[in-house]
This record gives structure tokens, C-alpha cells and sequence, in this order.
């Protein structure tokens, strides 16, 4: 099997198997996953309260979490939907939205990596941000290139165990020695807010299906593909995410 | 007069009278119920700090209560504004989301039905989550046909005094003896995030201008239509999604 | 420099430096405006968490508070944000969504005001209440002309010191002596979520770049230019919200 063949099995096992995916997401791109899930094929729910999240991961075949608009009662949920996670084996992935900028940020994302995500995917300045390299940063955007970060990536591997996967202009998935570039896409994507974030909740669903390292590669192609399909389409925002949408839901 | 002349004057009074909906509901669909609302020519607002729903729903000429990312804040504010509701004669909707997924969500809509929304507005493994009834689930997602709900819909509705509208490929809206079955729309729907939670909000629009039972079979009637139009634009999500809001406002 | 120029200056300086606009905003808009932001050429992060907001809006270059869907959770952290704004010179607008609804929104507004924003954001019935003369409102929407309040925005801004910008079929930017009216858009914006709060984020990114008058006046015509431009492809709310984000990004 090549390897376009192999990424693409990911993605069609989503479609047959539809495996329910909890996000705990922020409010930005609640909306915005839940329809790039849906659209791939999978089961996607948002479940954040800490009296059922462990209930809920229990029954989830993957757990997404997303610190992009954190607080004290959602963080309270991502521990514990964290650490259920680990007892009961659901793979999770950490989007670590942000990290860098303040910290507050800095210290819960600590906290969940020590709790052991399969996956982290994240820009390139916050995955610089964990590795606790200096970092050029504007909020939540990266000032940096992916290929700045991809030492970064490596040492943050070895120190968490996760598989990191660093998006921008060119994707790099990292794990040991193993480092898989993603080149493609459209610069569009950056003026649609939680391109990331739907990178990460992709991840998830691949996760339900794949190993790590083999399901952030195949989520991030995926992306790569759809965005470049949709771009020819438009190339404007508005209806990029739209045809973006489209064109996730019609890989063949 | 017809009945389809019956529900579209249903859909005519919204728009001539553009009633201030009251909407609690979650985070993923906030967005887009509140777009769904306006298509359809009502005023739709989204409140739910304990501090105000109260004075709020007073001014309100319906509420949509939905559970679908539910915390202790929310469901406080939703019991508020539920029984002030109930004092104020404001018509209500419930829309139990993932309900039998956790015991927690089992827990709220036990105390929201007692206190007596007019329409409940579910899924089929939802409606015979609330009726007792052992119901295949993923999630927030029914894995059963609409039409095995419907002797749990008639159940629930005896015990809560609501009526029950089950949506599906065929909805079915249930009260004693009364059953209206209604076809159509596409299934693309089932690819596009809160189908069901728009529906809700729609039935929450008419309730502020008609009895319960005509008001979820108007709402439900005008959703299929309007999917039924949509996809004759585009049968992929993204672009389906665009077209139904667009069909929705459109409506003779 | 004719006017036009100079208010097209605004929205360049806008694309050439990406300035962070720190976001206190409501659940049903966070992805719109974030979307509208980065269409805009700004970069939107949405922040509210007490643990964070000050050191997030240290580093930001404005902030956009909307009390749209506020609890006393983000009242919190908008009461930190705004105070430390004050203190790093980081200029903010106000967005009081619904004031005049219940007495919850009143006192929260009334605290914000006294915390000084360079501008307030709002239709006509919100400035009215503001300004404490009596409204036609209904829930969160106006039932008055943008007209009837100029005289409650001057009144505002005499009282407050802040820039006042009301919207509507047209606009009105109103401080001391000074009204500039901004007539076009197109009455479908009506029928979209968001646009008042859209409005408002743009008012935010201009802030980060030019002086609160002209900032107010350049955000509210890019926004009728690009409603004006997006009501050429599309006047139902779907399609148009698409073309709206495409014509903002696409002005040149």
C-alpha cells in the first residue's frame, strides 16, 4: 500500500465507522469542528461540564481538547476528561491554543501534558512555547515558520511521549527520528479562524482509527488536500470556508 | 383551509410579527440557530446569566430551552427562566440533547419536564431516552429511526402533558391520539451541526404565534421545505448550509 | 487627503500591521467576528478569562468588549480587562447589547461606561437607554431610527467622553460638535447575527491604528461599503454573510 493509500484509509474508516469524537473546544470554533467532523465523516459531540465529562469520554473513541478560550470551569473539565481518558484508553489530542502569551496558558498546558496526550498539534511558536524556546508571537498566531519549530517539535516529543504535529505553511508531524512534511494547501486558510483547530479536532477523529503518528499525518493531509481543493473554488475567506467544508465531505 | 395553507400562515405571522425568541441553548449553535431564527423573520436572543433570564423571558414571546452543552450555570439559568415561563404564560421548548448519554443530562431534563415545556422537540433515541425506553445512541447522535420513537413519543407526551415532535428522515409530531407523520427534506442534513437544534429554536418562533401542536408541525414542515429547496443549490455540507438559511428567507 | 482616502487608510494600516485585538465578546458571534477580523487584515484572539485577561490585553493593541451573552464570569473579566486597558493605554470599545432589556444589563453598562471606552457601539434604542431616554425595543434589536437617537449619542458622548457610534439604516459617528452620517449597506445585514457586533470588532481593529473618531468612522463604512458590495452577489442572509467576509477581504 503507498503511503497516499494508506492516508487515505484513515479517512475512509472515519466515513464507515463514524466514531463519536468529545471535544472540549473553545467557543470560537465550537460550531466550526463540529461541521469539519461531520463533514469527514465522524461523530462529533462538545461536552465540557465536569459533573458527565468522564462519562462521556468513557463512551467517546477520542477526545479532543482546545484551550483556546479557557477558564477555570472548562480547565476543571479537561483534567478530568484527561485523566478518565488515560484510564479507560482513549487516545486525545491537546491543541494548546495560545501558549506563550500568557501564564495562565503556560501552566495549565503543563498540567495537561502531563497527563499524556497521543497527539499535540499546535503552530509553530506555541509548539516553540512547550519546548520552552523564545518565540515570536502575536496572541494566538505565530509569528514563525513551521520548519523554525521542528527541533522544537522533536525535544518536545521525547519530553512529553506525544507525536507533535507543527501546521503552517508546510506541516511537519514529529516523533524519535521519524519527521513527515506536508507541504500543499492555500494561504487563504489563515484568514479563517480555527484552520488550527480544526487541524486538531481532524487529528482526533484519526485518532478513533489510526496510531498516532500515522492519524496526525493523514488528518493533516486531508486538511491540505481540502483546503487546495477548495481554494479552486475561491480564494476568498467567506467562501473558502465554505467550499472547504465541501470539499472534506467529497474526498473520494 | 388546507393544511399547508395552515402551516404557512404560521410562518407568515413570524414575519409579520418578528417575536422576541428566547433562546438557552448551546454553544455550538448558538450562532447559527440565532441565523435560523432571523431567516425565518422572528427576533431571536440568546440569555442566560441567572442575574436576568428572568426579567428576560417576561418580555419574551417564547423560550428555547437546549441542553446540548450544558453546565451548572446554564441549566440554572434554564430552571429560572423555565419556571418563570411557566408564571408568565410563555410558551417553551425543550430540546434534550444527548439526553441518556449521561446521568447527568438524564438528571436535568428530569427537573426541565417538570416544569412543563409545551413542545419537546428530540431524536428517536432521545424521546425513548425520556420515555424509559432502551435506545442505540452515539453521543448526541439517535442511531434508531424516527419511527421507532413514535409509541415512546406518545408515552412521553401522556406523562409530560407536551407534545413530542421526533425528527428524522421522517418527523413525526405526537399528542394523545393525534400523529402527523412529515416527510421530505435530505439527508445531507444529518452532515450539517444543530439540524436539530435549528428546528427547536424554529418551533420556539412558533409557538409565539400558534398552539403547540400547530407550531411544531409548521416549524418541522417549514424545515424540511426549506432542506428540500437546498439541496436542489448543493447536496455537499458547507454549501447546503448557505442555501438553507437562504431558503428559509425566501419562503413564500 | 479627501475623506475617502483617509478612511481607506485606516483599513490599510490595518492589512500592513495585523494589530492583536483582544475580544471580550458573546457566544453567538466569536467566530463571526473573529472571521470579520481577519478578513478585515486584523488578528482576533477572544480572551476572558480573569486568571488571564490582564496580561492578555497588556500585550494586545485594543480591546472590544460585547456584553451580548455576559455572566458574571465575563463581566469579571471584563471589568479586569477594561481597568487594566486604562492603566497600558490600550484603547477599547464598548458594545452594549441589549441595555434597556433588564436591569442586569443597565448596571453592568453603567460599571464599563465608567471604566471609559474610546467609543460605544450601538443601535438606536441601546444609546437611548444609555443616554437614559425612553426606547422601542425589543430584546436585543431596536425599534427606533438610528435618526431619533443622534440627540441621546450626544448626550452619551458628552457624559461618558467616549466617541459614540450609532448604526443603523444609516449611521451616525457623534462626538461633541461632530456628526459624520454614513448612509449605504443594504437591509439584509438585518438578517444576519452579528453585524451591530461585527461592526463594533472592526471599530476595535481601527482603534489599534488611528484616533477613536476616525477609527469609528472608518470601520463603520468599510462594513456598509462591503455590506453595499456583498448585496451585488447576494440579498439572502446565507449567501450574503459569505459575500460580506469575501468583500470585506477583497476591498482594496
Amino acid at each position: 500500500m503507498t503511503e497516499l493509500m494508506a492516508r487515505r484509509a484513515v479517512l475512509a474508516r472515519i466515513r464507515a465507522e463514524s466514531p463519536l469524537v468529545h471535544n472540549i473546544t473553545n467557543h470560537v470554533v465550537m460550531n466550526w469542528t463540529a461541521n469539519v467532523l461531520l463533514a469527514a465523516g465522524a461523530s462529533p459531540a462538545m461536552v465540557h461540564a465536569v459533573e458527565e465529562v468522564e462519562d462521556f469520554v468513557a463512551i467517546s473513541r477520542a477526545l479532543v481538547i482546545n484551550i483556546g478560550t479557557l477558564d477555570a470551569g472548562f480547565v476543571a473539565g479537561m483534567e478530568k476528561a484527561a485523566a478518565r481518558a488515560g484510564h479507560a484508553g482513549v487516545p486525545w489530542v491537546l491543541d494548546p491554543v495560545g501558549v506563550g502569551a500568557t501564564r495562565y496558558r503556560n501552566e495549565v498546558c503543563a498540567r495537561l501534558l502531563a497527563l499524556k496526550p497521543a497527539v499535540v498539534r499546535a503552530n509553530a511558536s506555541e509548539v516553540m512555547a512547550l519546548a520552552g524556546v523564545e518565540a515570536a508571537q502575536r496572541g494566538v498566531d505565530s509569528l514563525a515558520h513551521s520548519e523554525a519549530a521542528v527541533d522544537a517539535a522533536r525535544a518536545l516529543s521525547a519530553d512529553s511521549g506525544a507525536v507533535v504535529a507543527v501546521t503552517g505553511a508546510t506541516d511537519f508531524v514529529v516523533q524519535g527520528d521519524r519527521v513527515v512534511a506536508i507541504p500543499g494547501g492555500h494561504p487563504v486558510s489563515q484568514r479563517v479562524t480555527g484552520t488550527g483547530c480544526a487541524a486538531s479536532a481532524l487529528v482526533g477523529a484519526c485518532l478513533a482509527v489510526a496510531e498516532p503518528f500515522e492519524a496526525a499525518v493523514a488528518a493533516l493531509f486531508a486538511m491540505k488536500a481540502a483546503a487546495a481543493r477548495a481554494s479552486e473554488t475561491s480564494t476568498l475567506p467567506g467562501s473558502f470556508a465554505v467550499a472547504f467544508l465541501d470539499a472534506l465531505a467529497g474526498e473520494p
